[in-house]
């Protein structure tokens, strides 16, 4: 830290990103990539617009948020495309949270809530889980302050119900609720449809997991007219130019063939059925997971353990030393040739 | 504005880019774009990129930042890159400046300074400029406060000498200083070699202008490696994987290039300079301008009529309303047959 560095950011404690070690060639399931190239497409329309680099993306990226109000079914002027789904959060902190606007989520969620709340000196409410993992739709219910739900959940891959959300947002009319749906397609139920019936609900979603997009940064918020106008407010007081050319074009390729997309989806997800039930016949505890990971834990083996001798075995996977969940490692579903060797791996360190 | 938009925003005033109508073609001289493509090496590197978009980008954009700091002779620890300069110039705000800490700029400068200063609730020292637009490097020498100049100057593309900055740097141990060298390729002295000599010393910088690469957003911070720490953990508090993997390899790709980068700005600049004496010998009052636009006033022909008039003819120019500067556009410099044809545009108009 310099000398110079603000005082206001002194209980800032950043986010780590899963490794990204270089020692030697890993099977990466640790950061929830998807293990589908995007659609060969993508290459053709981002090499285009890499000999129109010279010129500024369109701020608006009005093509894009076309293309993506006509994939979701909204009006464009719901939408704010972003520099990753990561940017849609910072934003949507920043414009509505403050030190008299607390905001509330569970205590075992995506990581970057709790930063976001420092980084703007929001209040955080951290709400406890059920010791199943479940989060209990009741505690956030009347709570009177705004909300953040990932819906699958991170890392434990446990959804609410379409039911339980609206008794959230009903319960909470003037407060926002904001439901992170980075994992949702594969196998939850998106919220976006109760966009028309609810304004106080604000739906974050990203190209990095289901479309393959990790790479590029791409997400979105889709909500009423009048909060997209207020997170446009912060865009345009940040970075105006927050969807880059590569990415725009990426974007509406991609787009263009989401049902490819969400045919990928379905394959993950029958793998993660096939080794959740796998691990599970090997005496692990799983989640039932709705998203393209596992959350997994041996009553034999240590979290850190297992997150050590798979690693040592060329296999990367996601631990949390938080204590309440240091028994379980987060497990991308890749390639099932990707979850056989994962799955020889746990064989053999469970023998050993 | 919806009814849950933070108070604190209440005094917010958006940057607002340079307009990039659709409803005809357009020669663009409004956002200081090169007429230049990028080197045909990036295109290929990205779409090698392109086919890898499912894994995130390297967070360190480790590669990218070896080679920045390789072409302008510091250490990778003392670089930062970022999604556009922008980001560098928002990370400083924020990491540095607060309500006890102000920041002081020229009163006529580029826009986003006022826009952070705004959005961070840092109290801002506005510093008007001479008559003839140049900036007294005497007004912030000792000023005691942070501080931030474009050099060259937008719009006015004016500069400071290097000792100029010495005084301001060696009169302010206390505080830093942030040289903005968005435009510092097109005839200004860069101050990196400063930085051995003063740990209150940022330099942010663009690949937009000089490398033709407005539309992939890269920019960087160099600094000493306590600053570029600091930077940082602002960068993993909002945006870890700020610089996508296509920008990266086109990034790369251009650095290796870096030498026919600045042949086109010589391009550039003697371009340039033909048209400054082509417009004083029309009468213009042109500024000496070391950036890649002119700044230009006729006596006879009010700053907004003249931009509507080229406007009419298919000529984006950028006019701002600021009264001190009304009277004036900034015009980029494209290539010559797209100057040739503004300089017939504007005897039309002074004929008319």
């Amino acid at each position: 830290m310099s000398r110079f560095f603000s005082a206001r950011h002194a209980s800032l404690d950043a986010y780590v990103p899963g490794e990204q070690p270089r020692d030697r060639s890993y099977i990466k399931l640790n950061t929830n990539e998807s293990p589908f190239a995007p659609h060969p497409d993508v290459a053709a329309a981002v090499s285009g617009e890499a000999e129109l680099l010279q010129l500024y993306s369109d701020p608006t990226a009005k093509v894009l948020t076309e293309k993506a109000a006509e994939v979701f079914g909204v009006s464009p002027a719901q939408v704010l495309m972003t520099n990753g789904s990561d940017e849609a959060l910072n934003f949507a902190f920043w414009a509505f949270c403050d030190e008299q606007h607390p905001i509330a989520y569970p205590a075992i969620s995506y990581g970057f809530y709790s930063v976001f709340a420092a980084l703007h000196h929001i209040p955080a409410k951290e709400i406890p889980l059920r010791d199943d993992f479940s989060i209990d739709h009741k505690d956030y219910c009347g709570i009177g302050c705004h909300i953040v739900i990932a819906n699958p959940n991170a890392p434990t891959g446990l959804t609410l119900s379409l039911d339980q959300i609206e008794d959230i947002l009903r319960s909470n009319p003037e407060h926002l609720v904001i439901i992170d749906e980075a994992y949702v397609d594969f196998g939850g139920d998106s919220c976006i449809p109760l966009l028309s019936r609810y304004a106080n609900l604000i739906v974050v979603g990203t190209f990095s997991k289901s479309r393959s997009m990790a790479g590029a940064r791409l997400g979105f918020a889709i909500a009423s007219e009048d909060i997209i106008a207020d997170l446009n407010t912060i865009k345009y007081s940040t970075n105006p130019y927050n969807v880059n050319r590569m990415t725009a074009a990426a974007g509406i390729a991609t787009l263009a063939h989401n049902d490819e997309a969400m045919a990928h989806c379905r394959t993950i997800m029958a793998t993660r059925e096939r080794v959740k039930a796998e691990l599970r016949s090997l005496g692990f505890t799983v989640t039932d997971s709705r998203a393209n990971f596992l959350f997994a834990a041996h009553p034999r083996v240590d979290g850190e353990q297992m997150y050590l001798a798979l690693r040592e075995r060329g296999i990367l996977v996601r631990h949390f030393s938080t204590p309440s969940i240091a028994s379980y490692n987060r497990i991308t579903v890749g390639t099932d040739e990707q979850m056989d060797t994962l799955l020889a791996a746990v064989r053999d360190i469970l023998q050993s």
